[in-house]
């Protein structure tokens, strides 16, 4: 056998089929009973909706071409017919959904939100997604928090709020936590800001129809794929790498690709040890907190309302909404994501004050038929032990610029892959396919 | 049996010893062949060095009380009969070694300086090291990188050069890398920030006669401690934990102590897995980067050049050395680190190249027989598979904040111990020696 990939989400699957494609022999072991990863296909009310990964953007083409090629189909994520909700610093306000919309605040906050907005854009127009730590100034990007980037260029509580209910919504961590530099580099990555908080022409665009998770199976189905085969020891020498299950079953290859997280990566045992610096990478980008809530309707009710469905408010525990009816709107159903120190706090609640602070919110929102739901269901991310967290990993202060540049480099035969490696749309699913091709390419080139 | 206790550090250990001490049946199983974790006793020109954890501080009395019961003795780290070295920003200066000296700077430099220093002890001191989130303003002082506060605090560069090579010199990690909150709350742990910095009177006071790992070593004689056996799962249910080894021995008790760092805590298998909130927290705490040099020459020849082998510089790769020569001064042994982006880069490099940089450090700052050692060694922490970094943990902005609260606090039957938990001397062998001793008080308490 030539190529083990550890790890069936997109990243996994999308390097063994371009290694198969190639004439190569190809074993993917996959911890889970299940292949997706951060993709799992849910039911709410009898309809499909996606427990995690749920959009394709616009310029997602990598995911769009698997899509075609898979004989699967897309639909517009519902933007329609009502507006945005905003709710900032004790304000609200409607806005029309298209991108480039800003919330209706008093005209100083808005002047300060579009100063920042331009600012920020800019700034990250300088850096370049594929080196980071590049930048001329990167060590003073990279020796700052987002916080205080904020803090510093936003001169009023809603511009501020703005910056941080978007973070949360777009990185599952707070402004605290990361770097500018990584903000940066995401933005930059992802086309711009707004973009990925957009829905139309943005990160939000698509969807796939029946379920994000079919890709991956899909995909699956092709391969040869072991689930239920966690991998305990990774151990190489000069001429083979051996990939041993916990079960005690091993695989010999010219390769392995691992594809999963990188704080699942550095946990794995690697024999010999990994080098220093790869370990203390892997130390140093935790993944995100993310819990991602659903409530179903008899109807997309808040359609009748004027509102679309979307919200963006800065008082939690749901601070980001989304409808998710399926195509057809034949029910409705709102997504309601619970990011950052919010989930922090939200998961050590219990069953009953969990759902019922979930429900305040969307009755907040959207009015009081939100509070009835026929159906509501939670997936925690970060209590998945073969995920840890999602969307995905982030990188706290200094650490682009300690250990970006050994991000994408193998370790002898192993090679590494995820929505974390990509340069391009780094984060999303098209990140993950993209990076697995990338490495899937980077091994075909070295045999 | 009673208890387990994983990993045979000084936590560890100290746990075992109170516990065995209290009648309980103890079982330490150590991943090496050898005790002492961090602590690990050497060798250079036929004298014992410590290629880890050195030295007890002035009020270090767990320390202090262990030695004694163990029958060994301390001497005074050498401090006499010359001056520290101190180059910053492109000035040297050399000073008298006592607390509270500080290098002679042009007037402006020194002013501002002392301002900076006078200001972050205030804020120190304004910390409760048990509980850092409970600070009023915990937000915003977990929100910022340390380096942000010496942008905004320190006008000249000297005066931010100082406070950088302070904090690799403290933290093995760069300004960049931890958040205010956690410089402020590891040096009110420590006392203040003069005494983490000073030999007499501070952190770097005292040496163990024959090497701080006999510590370890004598502590280990009188317990069950079963080496060469890595953890990899800690299982419990409702009435008993078992603990199992690499080859596949289980050992089942009533409760474990599992006291390795944070970062390899958290890479055990559990079952059920940890809640997400405990894993989320050890993918947050990194441990630092640090490399020790050793260079061995036939007299301390420094001694008569009217310095004290001590030098901080903010020009590396070894920024701060230390004579560490036996207590007769036989022979003259120079210690140097190497931290933090340092250590990245260097570790990096080919043998050669990386012992000629280290001793030319050494010329540089004690003159031409630098050059020339009898004798030269040295130790990547960052490389060893059961440690993975040293000293030990920094906690990034937000961490604090977001995860302190479940820091110290136990999963069931498993408990954590370890120099990361002290509340008073964290970071240091005193404080693993403390939080050993609460979490074996924690389980006799609850037994």
């Amino acid at each position: 056998m030539g190529i083990v990939v550890v790890g069936a989400g997109l990243a996994g699957l999308s390097a063994a089929r371009r290694l198969v494609g190639a004439g190569q022999d190809v074993v993917v072991l996959e911890a889970r009973e299940r292949v997706g990863g951060r993709l799992e296909g849910g039911e709410i009310a009898g309809h499909p909706i996606e427990l995690g990964g749920t959009w394709i953007g616009e310029g997602h083409t990598a995911m769009r071409a698997l899509v075609d090629e898979l004989g699967l189909a897309t639909f517009r994520t519902w933007n329609d017919a009502g507006s945005l909700l905003v709710e900032l610093a004790g304000r609200r306000s409607l806005l029309a959904p298209r991108k480039g919309a800003v919330p209706r605040l008093n005209p100083v906050a808005l002047a300060d939100l579009a100063q920042g907005m331009a600012r920020f854009d800019r700034l990250a127009r300088s850096v370049d997604p594929g080196r980071p730590w590049s930048h001329p100034r990167s060590g003073r990007l990279d020796g700052q928090t987002f916080e205080t980037w904020v803090r510093r260029n936003l001169r009023t509580p809603s511009g501020r709020a703005y910056f941080r209910v978007a973070t949360e919504a777009v990185f599952s961590a707070d402004t605290t936590d990361i770097s500018l530099l990584h903000a940066l580099f995401y933005a930059v990555s992802n086309g711009d800001l707004e973009t990925l908080l957009a829905v139309d022409r943005g990160a939000q665009q698509d969807r796939v129809v029946g379920g994000a998770a079919l890709v991956a199976e899909r995909l699956a189905e092709g391969l040869d794929v072991r689930r239920g085969r966690p991998v305990d020891l990774v151990a190489q020498d000069a001429s083979r790498v051996a990939v041993r299950t916990r079960d005690g079953e091993t695989f010999s290859a010219e390769h392995v690709v691992v594809a999963v997280p990188p704080t699942l990566a550095g946990r794995l045992r690697y024999d010999p040890p990994l080098p220093a610096w790869r370990d203390q990478l892997t130390q140093r980008v935790p993944a995100g907190a993310v819990i991602k809530t659903f409530a179903a309707y008899p109807t997309p009710f808040w359609r009748d309302r004027g509102l679309n469905g979307q919200v963006a408010s800065d008082v939690g525990p749901v601070k980001v909404t989304f409808d998710v009816s399926p195509p057809g709107g034949e029910v409705g159903v709102l997504l309601g994501f619970v990011e950052g120190g919010e989930a922090r706090r939200w998961q050590r609640l219990d069953a009953d004050e969990r759902r019922s602070s979930v429900l305040a919110c969307f009755e907040r929102y959207l009015g009081p038929e939100a509070a009835a739901p026929t159906a509501y269901l939670e997936k925690d991310w970060t209590a998945e032990e073969f995920t840890r967290g999602c969307y995905g990993a982030f990188f706290a202060p200094g650490v682009w610029t300690g250990y970006g540049p050994v991000l994408r480099e193998p370790v002898g035969r192993v090679h590494w892959a995820g929505a974390e490696h990509a340069v391009e749309w780094n984060g999303y699913m098209e990140g993950a396919v993209r990076s697995g091709l990338v490495t899937a390419d980077r091994i075909l080139a070295a045999t």
